[in-house]
């Protein structure tokens, strides 16, 4: 790829960008789209807008700029903030290398002139761009020491960034889980494997005289978790029907009033998809199906509680600090019976993954794990098909009634730039889902963790396929037989394949961040559908805000992509310093517009307080870690004689590693005590604490349902205690 | 190694053992030997014998093998029984194999005759006891099938002693932990990296504050760490003279009875080591001295207490529950600060190594397994070239003037026998005690836990340099050239080298059953010694009782040397099963004498609840993972075309490993509520606890000391509140 094509790509991304951002500008004043652009501030009960809404385009900016970390807690949790803190510490990383690596090393690079034409490793042309890049300097030359200490700045610029980060995260989690709030799941433990019951016991009287016996003065009460699955299905029946009764009689109002008086009765079909069937009356058919529905979802909530309770419980205490300290402590002298894990919110709760037991979860993690392994390897072949189409020239042999089209020269131009980074986003967007399903079917009990663990898959995927596949892919096609013959030697692979690399990926990250962000902060596609829905399909308010409800931030998927583009640009940080503006611009074009999106759009629909960062910490160590062995292997090329100098770079990194995860990770997988035993602002209501894990489907609208509850639910213990 | 001198070796040993045993029944039988043969029971308060003493020689057999393991915890402990499981399951696993293995493979090799002369890879000459072996089955062979059953077969007999083990010491250290009798250990906890006083505050406010505030209901009092040096030098000199008084009296005190009914007042002299310097009284002397460091200790323990403060505390809880489960909690949200692990019994505390700081203690880890790493390396030269004078002939071309000696015959079959074991012996008997100082330089809080960081060490090594060191090294003089081409092809070199040092293993494992148990049955050793003492040297009671106590069991030396000849006999046991019954002798022979022993003899110096098991647990996992292996080389040798039929072996062996340490490890670790929250048979004395963990030197004789330990000892919190 030659500059030219580059330019044109760059252009080109940067057109759209300007577009869709002043797109923006143009539909967020719009008081009938503040819905879609305000939407995380109507569901706080805020003003869409502070201030006089100026037809200013750069408000936004001015905004979201002068917001505080506070102000994004409060707006979005504590797991926006540290996303935050990643994108503010990566651009850290960026920004104070870019200011010493470009003034000292682009000039180094670009006046060494004595490489020729024939040594270049590129895509084939010598492009302007790489003779401002290390592949410029010849072999042997003394001017590699600069880039050794380029080398040894990057370093260490990142393990400082990533020790200050480390620290700040952990102090965000401590403060937020010290809060004086109630929160629920800081009074609650969640216990799984509970072993079988003995003879005429209950599982509710076993798991209360096990936890009474223990903790006789702070156990409060025991959930016992039941198979829900029958219950769930007449409750969202019913919720169906309910819905559907609603709608029917927003229909029938509005045909009151246009017209005829009387209006129109609603009908539908009883038959498949409402398609075929007796005609009836929706709102009288709706009645009688809610009518039937509730005594059948009584009877299945309390054959529910009796019957279906599985061997995990949800267990209460009335003190924070007991609950913490009951998380942390082995309970039953067997390890794979009666364990306990801190409780997860109970919003974020996989009810059916709690009954799983200890070896089934250890099996199914396993198999997972050689399904994730089997399908990064798979993808292996395609995308390694992809980059070998990626010239053109291939294209037109392969598909010859294209050459028409593709001889043109502006198409030829934009194809060239964009195809292959158009495959790769496309085979990138599939993933995601499939992998949250595979670990949520590892057992893992709250949403929250599962997120975790897809985004740690995820990563690996991104890493394998696109990084090293496209690299080595592309490489492969160049020197096949040299890999042949020396099969072993991947880190001289990694130093003579990425180079050549180098545009490909800078053009991949530039259609990425403009595209993206552009998409991102005009929510184009939201708006459309936000407007279609209202048109042509929601009739009652609920249906509206439905329609409208804005969702996650979905950190999940953006930090693997987020960290693919971070190993690329710390990758080439030195090799090619030309690629650091880039990165800066990605984050900080990121940093600007999701937190536009964090403070007025997105509603998190969970809180992990930070548990994100020591994965999102260890990536980009990993990803330092790659960038340090990489350029062992470029200088090993460049037949510098002092390459081993570089050597105590990634054993620094594994040690530093190896401090933060001692200093700093177990308060992210249990509350340390410490905090723990802060005193709340109020005396925290157990009854309401205990009510906030009963699932939806299990709750019923009568007041009194303490009896109801009684059989999987422990009764409460008559003298509460203090309250801490 | 031929027959004859094998069977020489074995009739030697074999007489030897029983000379030492007619022995032992001889001299255990004389009443002024009982402090030598019954120490134990004597300590106890016991009868040195039950029942009359007869002059059976085999009493003794009967009553160690009439003894229950309750006996053994009673008398030694709960280490002690749990070393006994270790014995009883290695036995277990050779006998439940050598059932099998004997009678079905040893015709199979037999009678297979096809193996000539040419062929074997013995030290030289073909023994018969080799045509006994795998060695004598052709390759290819359709009779290795037998051996590929007996492979699984002594995998899955291991497997299922171990799991029965594991289970059975879980239950043990339970049964122990549960016990309604106070210790010390379970109501306190070991606090480290107490971060540094804030200022206007003392040490022990910080302490006590910051655990008033997390366990405001359980918290009794904290101890903090002094730097005792000085004190401590000050109070054994102190002690020094008070034995030296307490025998000057006593010579007095004998020299009035005989003639002089005045006596004759010992003198010695003040100068070194009491050869030179002026005469003096040694009674007044003493006295003067005692009088002289009274004072100098009380000041330098004030002094000690109140300026000598280190960063660690031992916290006390009024309840066992409450310390179990502090000690497994996080506290501080900084990891590295307030780190809190059980406390180890007062009478194995190091008290020197508590100080030491969290990163410190690691960086002293990693040095120390640089050193011990390179100790093991070193030691495999002097070993190798044992190995390599093994045999007579080289020794005589070494060393000509051994010449006419070793042409005799009597004297070059023993030897030829001896030799080399005699060597490994003196070499492994060298190091123990090196290690354990290294492993205490580790900062490792607890005696029992450097004992078994010692043991773990001392494991790798007798591994690495015994086991394939000299197989490797045996193999090396005659495979030099094949090992230069594939130097990565281990398994094969396993699978090659192991049969033809068979023999050589065989003598080591009887030399050191025979000659090894026999010393330690009949004590010859310790009872010369403790004659001697008596007539030459002890003057009173408190020396007397000094020259006959009798020590430790010291399982940590004797684990790694059971653990060598596991290692060894496992690997053999197909090969050539003849070599079970000797690892059943010395299992057996180990039981019975031991159990003696432990019984009668030795008095634990410390108790840690059977947390050795895990790490004999995985060391037997380990041996026979190495077997497995040995195996897949040794059918590979065979060009036995099924070999792969062996793989799923080792796989199942680490699964096997880890659930195994899924289900029991943690709890070896701390311990789990369920069992610390048994009820106490009475009201824990909270004082008397506290008392347990001053240090001797600290300690003072005047009955009220409340008041001089108020500067590091915390005062004791008024309510006690219930007693769990």
């Amino acid at each position: 790829m030659d500059l030219n094509s580059f330019l044109t790509s760059l252009g080109t991304s940067f057109i759209i960008f300007v577009v869709l951002m002043l797109l923006f500008s143009w539909l967020s004043s719009k008081p009938s789209n503040n819905v879609v652009y305000y939407p995380n501030r109507i569901l706080k009960g805020l003003e869409p807008c502070e201030g006089p809404r100026s037809r200013n385009p750069f408000t936004w900016i001015r905004e979201a700029v002068t917001s505080t970390e506070a102000d994004v807690i409060s707006m979005s949790g504590v797991d926006t903030a540290v996303y935050f803190v990643f994108l503010s510490t990566v651009l850290g990383i960026l920004v104070l290398s870019g200011l010493v690596l470009l003034p000292a090393l682009v000039p180094v690079a670009a006046t060494d002139d004595s490489v020729g034409l024939t040594q270049t490793t590129g895509n084939g042309n010598f492009s302007s761009l790489e003779k401002l890049s290390m592949g410029n300097v010849k072999a042997k030359s003394p001017r590699l020491w600069a880039f050794v200490i380029g080398t040894y700045w990057v370093s260490f610029v990142t393990l400082y960034m990533l020790w200050k980060a480390y620290k700040h995260v952990s102090e965000l989690r401590a403060a937020a889980l010290m809060a004086p709030h109630v929160k629920p799941e800081q009074f609650a433990i969640l216990v799984r494997d509970i072993p079988p019951v003995s003879e005429g016991q209950t599982r509710k009287e076993q798991v209360d005289s096990y936890f009474k016996m223990i903790h006789p003065d702070t156990f409060y009460r025991s959930m016992v978790v039941t198979d829900n699955k029958e219950v769930n299905k007449i409750w969202e029946e019913l919720e169906g029907y309910r819905k559907k009764l609603a709608r029917a009689e927003a229909i029938f109002a509005e045909s009151k009033t246009t017209g005829k008086p009387e209006g129109t009765r609603p009908t539908n079909r009883v038959g498949f998809l409402g398609l075929i069937g007796k005609k009836v009356d929706t709102i009288n058919y709706c009645n009688e199906k809610i009518n039937e529905l509730i005594p059948k979802l009584e009877s299945e909530q309390k054959l529910t509680l009796k019957e279906k309770q599985q061997a995990a419980a949800i267990v209460f205490f009335n003190r924070r600090l007991a609950a913490a300290s009951a998380a942390q402590s082995l309970h039953a002298q067997m390890l794979d019976t009666w364990t306990v894990t801190e409780a997860p919110e109970p919003r974020q709760v996989i009810w059916s993954n709690l009954k799983m037991k200890f070896y089934d979860r250890q099996i199914r993690q396993d198999i997972v794990y050689v399904i994730v392994a089997l399908t990064i390897f798979f993808y292996m072949i395609p995308i390694g098909f992809i980059s070998a189409l990626t010239t053109l020239k291939n294209l037109r042999k392969l598909l010859p009634f294209l050459k028409p089209i593709v001889n043109q020269n502006a198409i030829k131009t934009v194809l060239e730039a964009y195809l292959p980074q158009i495959a790769l986003i496309v085979f990138l967007a599939l993933l995601p889902k499939f992998l949250l399903i595979l670990s949520k079917a590892e057992g893992i009990p709250s949403e929250s963790h599962a997120v975790r663990a897809a985004s740690g898959k995820y990563f690996y995927f991104t890493v394998l396929n696109v990084f090293i596949g496209v690299t080595v892919g592309g490489t492969l096609f160049q020197t096949f037989k040299d890999i042949e013959k020396h099969p072993n030697n991947i880190v001289s692979l990694l130093g003579t394949g990425l180079p050549g690399n180098a545009t490909f990926f800078l053009t991949f990250v530039a259609l990425k961040f403009f595209v993206g962000y552009g998409l991102e902060l005009s929510r184009l596609v939201p708006l459309v559908m936000y407007h279609l829905k209202r048109r042509f399909l929601c009739k009652t308010e609920a249906e509206l805000k439905e329609a409208w409800a804005p969702g996650d931030l979905g950190y999940a998927t953006r930090v693997p992509s987020d960290m693919l583009i971070i190993i690329i640009v710390l990758c080439y940080s030195v090799i090619a310093p030309i690629i650091i503006p880039f990165g800066v611009l990605y984050f900080g074009l990121g940093w600007l517009i999701l937190r536009n999106q964090a403070l007025k759009v997105y509603v998190p629909s969970y809180e992990s307080y930070g548990r994100m960062w020591p994965h999102v910490h260890s990536r980009i160590l990993a990803a330092l870690i790659i960038y340090q062995i990489t350029m062992l292997g470029y200088f090993a090329v460049k037949k510098f004689f002092y390459t081993p100098i570089l050597i105590p770079l990634p054993v620094l990194s594994l040690m530093f590693g190896f401090v933060c995860s001692k200093k700093f990770y177990k308060s992210f997988q249990s509350t340390p005590l410490e905090v723990a035993c802060r005193e709340l602002k109020e005396t925290p209501n157990m009854e309401s604490i205990f009510r906030a894990y009963i699932p939806p489907c299990l709750s019923s609208d009568k007041v009194d349902d303490g009896e109801q509850f009684e059989d999987a639910l422990s009764t409460q213990v008559s003298r509460t205690g203090s309250f801490v």
